[in-house]
């Protein structure tokens, strides 16, 4: 039974990957601008137009000619006579001159001859027709100029660029109704193992039901890629090749969920060698739990050899596999993973020299009686998923560190 | 023109709707078991079985009986014969007694008598049949127990939880292929104003597009709802009236994309104690962005009148709107929003008595040369949709403060 050849950190690992792999080239697909959230864009999309369109008050109050109410004070102020309003959505059917103001909304126009705009805050109603103005205003105050947003011809959103909410919203403001994004990576997950069973079956005395696969599929989705569930194949190297080989096909990436023995992983190995070069790229990290994954790369395609423990299997796909679907998405910065810090309520031992990663639960702290939150490890071998289900995230023990100490405040990596 | 009432800190706005809700009480539907990621259990879900059903090993190498390898040394070797292997997904048919040992793989079951397994890097192979054990284990050592993972009877998920890829592996874990979980909340959104048109059609001078219900449906999406839009109705308070009975009787909240002038929010307030009683509950939040938002409740349901500024109904939702979505679900912890800390790239100023939520664009840090994070304030008019787009997440200067300095950490909320 041989051990691991080039164990390496994950981020190492991962640079590795990157290195050989081809830029992106998914296929592009329009979608609906309002299902486009989550999505990655597919080009550079550019304004057609000055946002806004027409310069809008960004308060209520009234519309003048800057130059009129300058000098103005609480002590003297300036006098106008008010010709009118402006109404929310059409053009203004009213002009100022010299000393007359009109009513303007928030987000409305200005009337025809005016520079800006006085808050109601700063006048004083005198009657139906007339204000005093307290302070003065300068020429643009209170408005927004046109182009102030956006202007013709301005990058908007960059290809590659993950949408969010407010891009939807932003893409809504310029119109445009539909546009190209990358299609979802489709992700073939090979669940192998002769013990390993389907949920809906009963397992037999020495079987278990398959877990990973199910969780692998989960974080896919989470990674904004579609699973391809290849099924469960027992432990026969030609029949899993075979299987590998048309998901490989028909996907953009292939996981395999394996066995956790090391025959196990070397059958795995030997199958992303089999398939294709250059095949195996990585086997084995230099982090706990995980060790035992492989990194490899087919027809220009990453495929991961993930440990058949739950709790490696979930900690390697977070760090090695969820930054990949972005990649092959086309997205060119990853989203920040959620964090939170805590303080550690007990100490807690490592082996330097790798990177530990300890599920932990977090409370509302108890430690000095402060509110803050509290990090409490959650123990569990790294086969059992309940430990993960009781965990609300991972901390992190660096490389060079023999540990953590109780009361140190530490970056949890949130579950999410 | 009147100005706001009682004007409140997010948190005690949000305390207040609290105290006035009802309990959760949204029909639940089964969904299938992997299906259900993001979704809220809606049953205190209970284990039917224990997990792992049989002892299995965490490692790979032999099973024995421990007691026959005490005292074994590197110097002192125990001796054991090799019995045979213990295949994977089936019952021993192997036994071991005195001396004996068994090839057993991780993840596999132990050979009938054995009660521990010992690592094969512990064990010198010296024939085809026969090892040498350099170690003592003890019983049970390295071997998971039939229910150390979850034992029958065991509360696995309780109700109001929230079920991310883990959680979905526990439940195949357990056969449990199907399960109930609450109906997605159904949030009306009613976009109000003269000047609003859909994006698909070209404003004319003085109109703009309807921005906020996209950012507001996608803000809906990511807290795990469904969005209903009600559409855009012009300032007209019987129309704007009958559309919001509607809309709340088939939904479970409502949300008023509100134009941004005072009159425009006096008529949703207007609307809101129309609609049913309490009505309005909080007219004005002591943030900037968002002071001119509305909380309220209707037969029971929550309202929102959301700033008309795109900046701040974005801000509102995710304070305000965002943690009651998770209730009306009847989550019963809310996810940690995620976060990561940065360093403020210049000095900003702010007003004490208020919360101010600061678009900031993250940036690998140029800070003293170092590698960490850099926020760079967006600067940029809170009515204009790009400062968002541009921003990476938001920094809040708390309440009791005068701004932030240069060079100092702070903590980002991420826009994800």
């Amino acid at each position: 039974m041989p051990e691991f050849f080039n164990v390496l950190p994950p981020q190492q690992a991962l640079a590795a990957l990157l290195k050989v792999l081809p830029p992106p080239s998914i296929a592009l697909e329009e979608v609906p601008a309002q299902d486009s959230l989550g999505r990655v864009t597919a080009t550079d999309l550019v304004s057609q137009q000055d946002l806004p369109t027409f310069p809008r008050s960004t308060v209520d109050g009234y519309s003048l000619r800057a130059a009129d109410s300058f000098g103005a004070t609480e002590g003297l102020p300036a006098c106008f006579s008010v010709v009118g309003e402006v109404p929310m959505g059409r053009a203004p059917a009213i002009a100022v001159s010299l000393g007359e103001a009109a009513g303007t909304y928030t987000g409305g126009m200005l009337a025809s001859g005016a520079d800006a705009v006085i808050m109601v805050e700063h006048t004083q109603q005198i009657d139906a027709d007339t204000i005093e103005v307290v302070r003065p205003v300068a020429p643009g105050e209170n408005v927004v100029q046109p182009g102030e947003d956006v202007r013709t011809g301005d990058s908007i959103l960059p290809r590659g660029h993950l949408l969010r909410p407010q891009d939807v919203g932003g893409l809504a403001a310029l119109g445009i109704t539909s546009l190209p994004v990358a299609r979802r990576p489709r992700v073939a997950v090979l669940s192998m193992g002769d013990e390993v069973v389907s949920p809906e079956n009963e397992p037999a005395v020495g079987q278990i039901r398959d877990v990973n696969s199910y969780t692998i599929a989960s974080q896919i989705l989470r990674g904004g890629a579609e699973p391809v569930p290849l099924g469960i194949v027992p432990d026969n190297y030609e029949d899993q090749l075979e299987v590998a080989r048309r998901g490989l096909e028909n996907s953009d990436a292939l996981v395999f969920s394996a066995g956790s023995s090391v025959s196990a992983r070397d059958m795995t190995a030997d199958i992303i060698n089999a398939l294709g070069k250059p095949g195996v790229l990585v086997h084995g990290l230099s982090i706990h739990p995980g060790k035992p994954a492989i990194v490899g790369m087919v027809d220009q395609k990453p495929v991961f050899g993930l440990p058949g423990n739950p709790v490696s299997a979930m900690i390697v796909f977070d760090l090695l596999v969820h930054p990949i679907l972005y990649h092959l998405a086309g997205c060119t910065t990853l989203p920040e993973p959620a964090r939170t810090a805590a303080r550690l309520d007990r100490d807690v031992a490592s082996v330097p020299g790798r990177e530990d990663y300890l599920p932990v639960r977090l409370k509302r702290g108890d430690l000095d009686g402060s509110e803050e939150l509290v990090a409490e490890p959650v123990f569990g071998k790294s086969n059992l998923i309940f430990t993960l289900i009781r965990a609300d995230g991972l901390v992190q023990v660096p490389l060079d560190k023999a540990g953590l100490y109780a009361g140190e405040t530490v970056v949890v990596r949130l579950f999410q």
